[in-house]
Formats: structure tokens, C-alpha cells, sequence
């Protein structure tokens, strides 16, 4: 049997997770992102706690087949990141620097396309072969698995399905700079806004008036109760959700659609609205993709990040 | 050396031709598509076609790898057509029967995916490794290749890029039977309906008053010539086709873009226009995606679907 790492690299925190070629999770720890200085500690800190957890439980180099990590920012397939401005880097060569500091094989992709490839390992993908990944959280991430490979991109921003148009008339940016971005409707912060709008615009009672900082959450736990105002801007937000991925599902034609994020947590509730919103744009050759909801939460990325080596040089 | 077919079924004729395992094109000729008996007759006169040349030209079939087929309509990674409107057929396996009617191995394409895949190996993707084709004839067609594979889609729809929603709030009805698909704007036929729309809207004088019938090359011929109004509709047109191009890259990010079909015709002017459009509507990501003119014509669709059986059996 033989092991490796999988490196999930956050703004605030490092999840490292330790596992066995067959993908069992068998320790998992946390080290702290350090950014000050363009992030220029950041790699070598893995590197350090990698050799540390070898050296603690004398693990021989040889059982060990290598390092994936993911990064918050793009990463082309030869694990090269151009600006991840959360860490402080600009121009990186993620997966050679971390080789040269471990000696171990690194390879590198974009977080929220790893996140998609754990989930297609170990999660809700495994019995596909191609998997759309949508992360509906602060912002909306995505990952692309087509025949068990992750597509990166030829400027490592394949899946960047939060910055795909949904509304050119929007008046407002969306945090990338441009206006109108699926993000700015269908991410958590999206669905929140929405409610605001609607609020605002209404005279009708709900039990989302007085809020002191409106969630997603309470956007769900509100229609479950049958608040009009509420059941009234889901509708709004599974229409947006469901052109988002019908036009998704017009390139790709997944077999199933994954939905993850701090959103997701509704649940059924949102996978029929989701399914509601699609089949009203959906083009007919793709009305069979299925929809379900991610299995790994906040695990997917290291899961992915091991996968991404593992297939590489296990 | 060893040789193959490449077969392109269309509505009204099957282009047949006959390669070396270079890519090199030998022979090409045309043979009636039959639609009568729901096209019951088309794979066994394509099989004789085939059969009749390897007699005439006395071929060995040990020399020869395959039979590629490009069909109108949505086929799955295994060569199953699931409807075949144009064609007559409804689900049929396209695949198996032209291989127990020839005794020869055959792969098959959907016509749009199989002519990128062309343009990949022979045109103006040769030089890069992930691609994305437009179509832009009568209706918006589209391929994607990434790695040099084929994106065939999980229910043959892969790269259905013309049905994108481009519009929701559209009124008129795309074929497809939805509201506001990319194919209602951005096709030869779009083109022209934009042209007529503005024309029945403003009171201006324009070269394009007074046609028989208006057709997406007069609008750019009107456009060289400095027509106000052209150049207007001309300046919406890039519009919806950079809002288009910007969804397509920012969910595959692939190294090129290329554009075939009637309307590329036009060339550069439309490429400047293109990129103006994208440029106004693309994640920063995606900004260095090149454009480019599709070269191939009308053989890029046999050109791909020798490629097809070639990389399966070649």
C-alpha cells in the first residue's frame, strides 16, 4: 500500500489530510495561511509540516506518492498559477516549488476544480463519469470532470462558471470587475440580495422584515414556513439558477450536476427548485442530466488534491 | 501505410472521403441521403458506397482502419444517435450497424462535434491543444475538443452551444422550440432579422432598404461600405456573439476560438468584431483566448470523422 498528501490551501487556514492510494482518509490537520510578505511562507510551511508528519511516524519516502494541492486562484495543468491574490502571489510555480522544498511529486489545480474532482472520486460523482460541480457559497465556484479528468483550462480558468453573463443590464459589479455575473444571483450573498431587493420593493408582511443581517438561511427557512415574500424570491433566484445551468449543461452535457456550497445545506428543497428553474431553459437534448447535492463538504478539496497526484504518478 | 473513410451525413447528400492515416485527403464524392422509410436506407447505401470503392480500387481491407461517421443529430461517446430529425431516424445505432453492414470498425459523431474535431487535427486548431469551434450558418453549431478529445456529452449533447440562453426575455421561438437561444441572434439567419428589426425601427436611409431578400453577407458588405445603420446592427451582433463567447470560455478556457460557417465568411471584420464584443463581456481569466477563422470548409466534418475512427483504431 502506498499513501500521499492532499493540500487544501484556504485564505486564512492550510488543510492538509494524509490518505491511502485507495482514497480512505486517514489523518487530517490544519496549519495556519500566512500571507504576510506575498505569501512567501506559505509553501515552505507545508513543506515543513509534510516532512514533519513523515518524520513523526516514520514514514519512508517510498510508501509516499507524492503531494496535490489546491489553490485559490487559476492553475494551468502544468500547476502554474497566474495571481491568487487571496495569498499575496502573483506569477507561482506551485507544483515545481513545492516538488524542490519536499522532494516528493506535487502536482497543482484550482480549489473549486479539485473540490469537483474529490467529489467525482469520493462523493456525489462516483458512479459518473462526467460531473459538473457547482459551489454556491460567498461566490459560486465550479469544476469540470469529463471522463474522469479535470478540465483545467489553457489559462487554468476552466469552470469559472461564477463569472459566466447572466444579466448584462446589471448596474452592479460583481467582485471580478464586470456586471451581471451568475455569482452576483446565484451565490449565497446572491440569494441575500435578492431578499433585500424584493423587501424593499414590497409592501407584504414576512417573517424576513426586521432581519438585522439577512442569510440564504433564513431565505429557506422562511419558505419552508410558507413566507409569500420568500417562496416569491426563490422562485426569482431557481430561474437564474436554472438558466445558469442550463447554459452550463448546453456546453458540457454532464451526466449529473453536484451542487456544494454553504446553499446546498436546503437540500431537496433546492435541488426540485433547481430542477424546476432548469427544465423552463434547458435544451431538450440535455433534459435527462440529473441534480444532486455534494457528500464531502469542506473535505472535497484535500480528497480532490490527493486524486490529482494520485492519478499522476500513483 | 493504411487508409480509412470519413463520412459526412447531411440532410440531402453523404460526403464520402477516402484518407491516408497522415490526414492526407485521397478522394472525396458525394451519394444522395435517402430520407424516405425514415432513413432507413442511408447506412446500407453508405456501406455499398464504401464497399464498391475498396472493390473498384481493389483495396485489401487489411489496409484499411475504419469508417468515421459525422450524423446531424445528438450521438453518445458508444455511436448511438438519440434522434435524428433531419435524417428520419430515432434512437439507432449508428456505430454497430454500419460496422456489421461493412465488416469494417466505425466510430460516430455528432456533424458539428466531428467538423471541430477537423478543424482541431487539419485546420486552424492544429497548432493548439483545447479548442472551441462556432458554427455560424443558418443555425449555431458548436464543438469543443479538450486534450485532443472530443467533448461528446453524456447524452450525445456536448458543445450544443447554440442553444445557450442568451435572451429570456425573448418572445419568438427558437427551433429548438425555447425563448432566446444564442442560434436566434447570433447565426446567418439572426443576423438578418437584426438587420430587419432596426431597419422597420428607424427612419435612416441604409443600402439594405429595399432587398428582396436580406441576407447576413449584405450587412457586412453594407458595413465595408460605411452604412450608419449596418454598422449599428453590426455593433449589436458582436455584442450578443462576445456575451455568447465569454459564457462558452469562462466554463472551458480553451486556447482558441474558431469561427466557421456562412458568417465567418466575412473574415477579419468579423473577427475584430468578435473580439470587441468578448472583450467587453469576458472574465479576466479568459481575456488571452485566441480567435481565429475556421479553413477547412465544408471537409472539416469528414476530415473529423476520420479522425474519429482513427483514434480509436488507427
Amino acid at each position: 500500500m502506498k499513501y500521499g498528501f492532499g493540500v487544501d490551501i484556504g485564505g486564512t487556514t492550510v488543510k492538509i489530510a494524509w490518505f491511502d492510494q485507495e482514497g480512505t482518509l486517514l489523518d487530517t490537520w490544519e496549519i495556519p495561511t500566512v500571507t504576510a510578505n506575498n505569501g512567501e511562507q506559505i509553501l515552505p510551511d507545508v513543506a515543513c509540516s509534510v516532512q514533519e508528519y513523515m518524520v513523526r511516524h516514520s514514514i519512508d519516502r517510498s510508501f509516499v506518492i507524492g503531494v496535490g494541492v489546491g489553490v485559490p486562484g487559476p492553475v494551468n495543468g502544468k500547476g502554474i498559477v497566474n495571481m491568487c491574490v487571496n495569498l499575496g502571489w502573483e506569477k507561482k510555480d506551485v507544483a515545481g516549488e513545492l516538488q524542490a522544498l519536499t522532494g516528493l511529486p506535487v502536482k497543482a489545480g484550482n480549489d473549486a476544480n479539485v473540490a469537483a474532482l474529490g467529489e467525482y472520486w469520493k462523493g456525489s460523482g462516483e458512479e459518473y463519469d462526467s460531473m459538473v460541480m457547482v459551489t454556491l457559497g460567498t461566490g459560486v465556484g465550479g469544476g469540470i470532470v469529463v471522463d474522469g479528468h479535470l478540465l483545467h483550462g489553457a489559462h487554468g480558468a476552466g469552470g469559472e462558471l461564477g463569472h459566466m453573463v447572466l444579466n448584462r443590464h446589471e448596474t452592479q459589479r460583481c467582485g471580478c470587475g464586470n456586471r451581471g455575473c451568475v455569482e452576483q444571483y446565484c451565490s449565497a450573498t446572491g440569494l441575500a440580495r435578492l431578499a433585500r431587493e424584493r423587501l424593499a420593493q414590497e409592501q407584504m408582511p414576512s417573517l424576513l422584515r426586521g432581519k438585522d443581517r439577512l442569510m440564504a438561511k433564513d431565505v429557506f427557512d422562511a419558505g419552508k414556513q410558507g413566507d409569500a415574500l420568500a417562496l416569491a424570491v426563490l422562485d426569482t433566484y431557481y430561474d437564474y439558477l436554472g438558466e445558469f445551468l442550463a447554459d452550463v449543461c448546453a456546453v458540457i452535457d454532464p451526466e449529473v450536476v453536484v451542487l456544494g456550497g454553504g446553499v446546498s445545506k436546503a437540500g431537496d428543497i433546492l435541488l426540485e427548485g433547481a430542477r424546476r428553474g432548469y427544465e423552463k431553459f434547458c435544451f431538450h437534448g440535455v433534459k435527462d442530466v440529473r441534480f444532486t447535492i455534494a457528500q464531502l463538504g469542506n473535505s472535497a478539496g484535500s480528497y480532490g488534491a490527493f486524486k490529482l497526484v494520485l492519478d499522476a504518478y500513483g
